[in-house]
């Protein structure tokens, strides 16, 4: 990964301190991206928790006090919190400052923010398409992006200067950049990411009210394949409730072509098609090779979990920061 | 895991050496549960593999001549090839030995299987609920089994003295065994299981026929979610259409209420009913946590994937193994 001779940016704010915030905070920190750090919190707990973790240099209870004087902002917070955050630090920012953030939605972020900013700002959306299922300050790392993509959607007409500078501080934290179109960009993610998540925390609604299984037995006979699916219908609640509510017509297209598709398999298993199913079981194993080699994931059978080794008992997922 | 004094079986049969069967092979002589093992396979590749790799003491061009004289003898071929097998080794069995298999279906086996295996051999079919998205002999390990389950489903009138040797034999393999009916199974598979596996398989398909998103956009983003899909869906296409087509009744049965259940989540984002998606969301963590509780899952993030590191090219998915 680049090494930064000089900061990129001399004051970075986060507004929200949570999986995102905390792990660019590490990596800006530890790579020498920024000069100063300042961010903010909406709930106490966290504040604190960032304060003794040493994630910024100042920690302020309102998000317009993070956010003057910072050449970068950085909105941190759930999708659907992003418009109140921009109404709030509107009017206090540094002219010439880049501000962004890192929703898992474009369209309805560039919609909620953009009339709240003046035009003295640059305003650059990212998406850093990374993560894990556990959320809160002490769930970050330094290394949470390297070799992760991060898509940045600026408007047309925004400064060419500003997105270079804020695709720079993406790559120096790791992160491979593609600038996409906010619209085009909602319906790349509503496949890769948000329709994977709603059929992952379906399933486990629909195996939570079975009669006929217990809990105990779907729990005990997980490894099946059940549990891989358990990890993402792990994530945050707000976040996910968010990212549907704010990117429904894409959502809707593809779990509608979701929908038809496993109509076809559902037929298929009904009069015993086999060669349907074959052959579609077939073509799904390229896929993933392909992303084994561009390095999106590990080549490791299932996911290089250690076997024949009883895993520790700790860190469990911890219960939701609310920021 | 117990440590085997001496063999629980002299001569143990492998019908068909895949990652199930080679594991089974790694592990019984590892540990020494068995003096002989005797295997056979229906590919010339695969017979080559096991006696280049010593997984066996003896391998046999045909299944009659792997199980005559075997004490043990586990069918560890796809779901749909049982019952064939069944014919082949019925005449040839040893008076008493055990009959076993390691099916992720477990009436039909038995509908296919028992008729033709004589009275005097003991049929305990048995299932280990365990595995990774490889096949074939390369892929097995000696830890597969190590704290997974395996279920063995008996028949009524089934010598409980059989049962209690093949639960011997598992537990030394380092599973823990339990013992249900065979529909029970199928219905707990299909959803534990099964239905996991059809989604998995459907979205990846989904996903390769889009025409506003490429597939190098899928595969380049896919750390959002879709990534973890991918792995199961990379699972043996042989294997599990046999599955589907042995299983479905149960499977239809889930597959309903899977789709019920996605209806009604669709139906809230199309409204915008934030609480019922945040309500659902809230609940699906606590399943996470007892599965990794009762040490089905890893408790590392991300599954323990390494982060900052770039992956070995190697090893991808192999090409399927016919057996």
């Amino acid at each position: 990964m680049p090494e930064a001779d000089k900061p990129i940016f001399e004051r970075l704010a986060l507004i929200g301190v949570g999986l995102i915030g905390s792990s660019i905070a590490r990596a800006a920190r530890q790579r020498g991206l920024v000069q100063t750090i300042a961010a903010s919190a909406r709930s106490e707990a966290t504040r604190r928790r960032v304060a003794e973790l040493k994630l910024a240099d100042q920690v302020f209870d309102t998000n317009a006090e993070a956010a003057k004087d910072a050449d970068l902002v950085i909105v941190c917070v759930p999708v659907g919190a992003c418009g109140a955050v921009a109404v709030e630090i509107g009017p206090v920012l540094k002219p010439g400052a880049v501000v962004s953030d890192v929703g898992s939605v474009k369209a309805a972020i560039i919609h909620d923010m953009a009339p709240h900013l003046p035009k003295s700002v640059h305003f650059v959306p990212a998406h850093p398409v990374a993560g894990t299922e556990h959320s809160g300050p002490d769930a970050g790392f330094a290394e949470l992006f390297d070799n992760r993509w991060c898509i940045l959607t600026p408007v047309n007409g925004t400064d060419p200067e500003a997105v270079e500078r804020l695709k720079a501080f993406w790559e120096a934290l790791g992160s491979n950049v593609e600038i996409m179109d906010a619209q085009h960009h909602d319906m790349v993610l509503a496949i890769t990411s948000h329709v994977p998540h709603l059929i992952a925390y379906n399933i486990v609604h629909t195996a939570e009210h079975l009669q006929q299984v217990t809990e105990s037995e779907v729990i005990k006979f997980s490894a099946g394949g059940f549990r891989d699916f358990t990890r993402i219908a792990a994530s945050d609640p707000t976040m996910w409730r968010d990212v549907f509510l704010h990117n429904k017509e894409a959502v809707l297209e593809m779990l509608g072509r979701f929908s038809e598709d496993l109509a076809v398999l559902t037929r298929a298993i009904r009069y015993g098609d086999g060669k349907t199913l074959f052959d579609l079981f077939t073509r799904t194993r390229a896929i993933r090779r392909s992303i084994i080699e561009v390095g999106q994931e590990t080549a490791e059978p299932d996911f290089g979990r250690k076997h024949g080794v009883k895993e520790p008992p700790a860190p469990l997922p911890r219960p939701y920061a609310s920021d």
